[in-house]
């Protein structure tokens, strides 16, 4: 059987840049990442070296930064979009183009000085070819965690089962969220502001029976929020705290002293849709 | 339109483990980090917060541990295929179980001694069903750089176009390969040592004029090298040096010094199958 | 000449705990990683092998655990002072223990709920002998960034200088601070607070002709502000954010669009006293 | 009492460079990363923002490149040197320089190739004033592990210690090791790697009855091997391997199988000298 070439991309990650909007009474600051990925008819590149339908991807790193500066600073599902239109209308070899964007929290502190928030990034995803655009939103790394109103009983048990029941635990994770949008142009801030407060307040307010449930309930209480949400995937580790066995210090522990764990931990994965 | 649950599926990650295996003449050494993820008829659990078919991600851990105590400590292939049955066997509710394994690099330095090797592991990844296995192997952040050999001319430019022509660059990666397998027993160890010196051979011996080029060339010698492999996927970020202009100091810089970068950093994915 | 055991010393690492304070309208959150290390009379250890006078550091990770139990979940000065305190008196071997903590930062959402906060760190480090305790406290990873006010020119030049003066540069950085206390007893949250905020305040509103001076001014005005710190050290990296020249795109980059880097980064340290 | 002044420096750390030495037969490959720290008479910098005596942090990488070309390649102990000298040469404001050089661990795979090897690092630090100059050499992050000939028992014991006493446990650990020379010219090459085989060749060859005893028996052995070493400073984590209990299972777990854990850690300190 004759080998072929099944698939292919290429592109440029981790593109940084910083940037300041200067207006009169105020400077406004975004951060981001930006990765950039090509598919296309790049079949002559793979299989005789001919490098003439190759966009360099220091070219790709370059584009970022100059339509950074024409971009608003405000949304960065639009700087993706932006980003998307210039690669597809610049280079016909390319089918499809793949543009994704984390940008990383600062809080105003002053007219033209922040600090940094936390490790919680708003994210998109843009992919287009040139007869179609699909845009994702998201959330990365929201760290939030509860001390009542979480339990874990009733599960299977088998020969290796040794965990205990329980009807008070720590419930901590990290919240990713992805959605997509059943269209190209919705107020993308306020859409993620509302995406955003649901998930928490769903956290927060409901009691949870298992990570599985409150996914589940956290993605409904998305889509409830906001109609052009028809699709959403949420992926939560469990960032298991693990209360101490404080009996053989004669001492009695409860629920007020744990060890957090990075590893290993849960990870509970859903995706809803509206149908 | 109703909201549905579209998707879904649980399990432990980073569950780590090291197995010594004590023969009269030596020990051996293993350690792996294991992520165990289940798909099956999970509904109840998320909806109704019913969590009979839910066994625990804290048992998948323990059960890790306790099939490593009789695996071989040889190949880790077969401790997922281990596991994938166990866990299938006993979990009806389970349609989908998916086993992903990671091999730290130990070289013995005496009897029962070792020195840690590179930041390069063995994979495996195996996907099971009542009536299906696939298996992966693969080799994770093999970081390579060759200082000959390496072009990158002839490519598109635009006006953002900076970055000069060359015929003589470093070319540093790390490689990401899987690889799957036609049948679900092969001898695991030959082949992954075949498909990796494979890749070395070519990396070393081949002019490079880009990176998709090499990759592709990479895939092309695993497929000829090992029969029993019928597809690979190769994932090649491009970890630039990139070459330091001392016209300022008045020195003449001819590729000796350079300054090797984290980000950006290209990214070149290729797949190739026989057909 | 004959060797000689200079000097030793030992303990434990990284131990996490979690502790929930549970009050009838609230929960309290407190996440801390602390470090224990001994110093003393242990020369049998190292040069016979009698392990008599050591008290395993497992001990002291359950002694963490223990006396977080009982502590107020307040003031990480005084957990480390009760800490030093413990040890010194259940163990004459020891001459000199250090504890060191770092608390991570959580904010309320709810009553028993919290969110992550930023990577920055309050941190304290307690030295005590059997007749001696100094304890200092800190700030770690406080991560700003001024848009305005800050310059870098007049500054010596020699053949390999290339950097360009500037009178409006990006000014970023991550401040790690320490300071000591005049006595043991002080008021240690409000002490703290003001601390951070005499900082920041002459962050933002002082102009910056270098991060020396700048690094100068906070030190001083944290004095300032406290009078029981009689010391302060400040070590602020100068995460260097450097404008894109887009002469090349045609483009115009009036201070807007940077890239930020990790490295190298510039490294600034002074410390401050009264006397 | 007045606030002065009570120390300060400042630098550039992690200045990363990779010099390829270009023989006829070979290429040579030495990857670097670099810190330079200055001390001296900086107080106007910080009193008054008189920027004069500063010699820019980003000179400071400049030169790192341009003299990193004149440099042979070979021993970082010598690079330093002529850093430092350098440094101190041409700015007579700077009393004291630090150059810390850590090499990154590249093993040839053919004339012009390279593969990356573990993250042991060889490390150098000199620090030099007009009159004096002081050169360590040094080991960052060495991982072994040995799964016989290592103990922990006999030791004290409190109401909090759970501990269990063994005569069998996997002693693991990353060596970092610090020594001075006795005089400013030595074989760096040679001095280094004897170091580095006295430490291992005790590590494997000889029992553990604790940390603290192998660490100072690895000291012993270095200056024993290396006359021209008048000190060694060790830090060893012990990287915990805890054996799991598999009574709960109907297994009987003799010691085959362990989790390793990151945190927390023991840390084991140490110092020798001759006197």
């Amino acid at each position: 059987m004759p080998i072929t070439l099944a698939s292919n991309n290429y592109g440029k990650s981790r593109v940084r840049v910083v940037k300041v909007t200067r207006h009169a009474d105020r400077h406004d600051l975004a951060e981001l990442t930006v990765n950039v990925q090509f598919e296309g008819a790049f079949d002559a590149v793979h299989l005789s070296g001919d490098n003439s339908s190759v966009l360099p991807t220091d070219t790709m790193k370059n584009t970022v930064n100059a339509l950074a500066k024409a971009w608003s600073g405000e949304q960065i599902e639009e700087f993706g979009s932006q980003l998307a239109d210039h690669f597809l209308g610049n280079n016909p070899q390319v089918s499809r183009v793949r543009i994704e964007i984390g940008q990383i929290e600062w809080t105003r502190i002053a007219q033209s000085a922040f600090m940094r928030g936390s490790e919680e990034k708003r994210t998109t995803r843009v992919i287009a070819t040139p007869a179609t655009v699909e845009i994702e939103s998201g959330i990365e790394n929201l760290v939030v965690l509860k001390s009542a109103g979480s339990a874990f009983e009733g599960y299977k048990k088998d020969r290796y089962t040794t965990l205990k029941e329980t009807t008070d635990r720590i419930f901590a994770t990290a919240i990713t969220a992805n959605w997509i949008y059943r269209i190209s142009q919705v107020a993308f801030g306020p859409c993620w502001r509302e995406a955003r407060a649901a998930m928490l307040k769903t956290f927060v307010e409901r009691d949870s029976p298992s990570v599985q449930h409150t996914a589940y309930a956290m993605g409904e209480a998305v889509l409830r929020a906001v109609d052009d949400i028809t699709e959403i995937r949420l992926s939560l580790p469990n960032k298991h705290c693990l209360p101490i066995d404080m009996a053989a210090f004669g001492l009695d522990n409860r629920n007020e002293i744990f060890v957090p764990t990075d590893e290993p931990h849960g990870l509970i994965e859903v995706s809803l849709q509206r149908r």
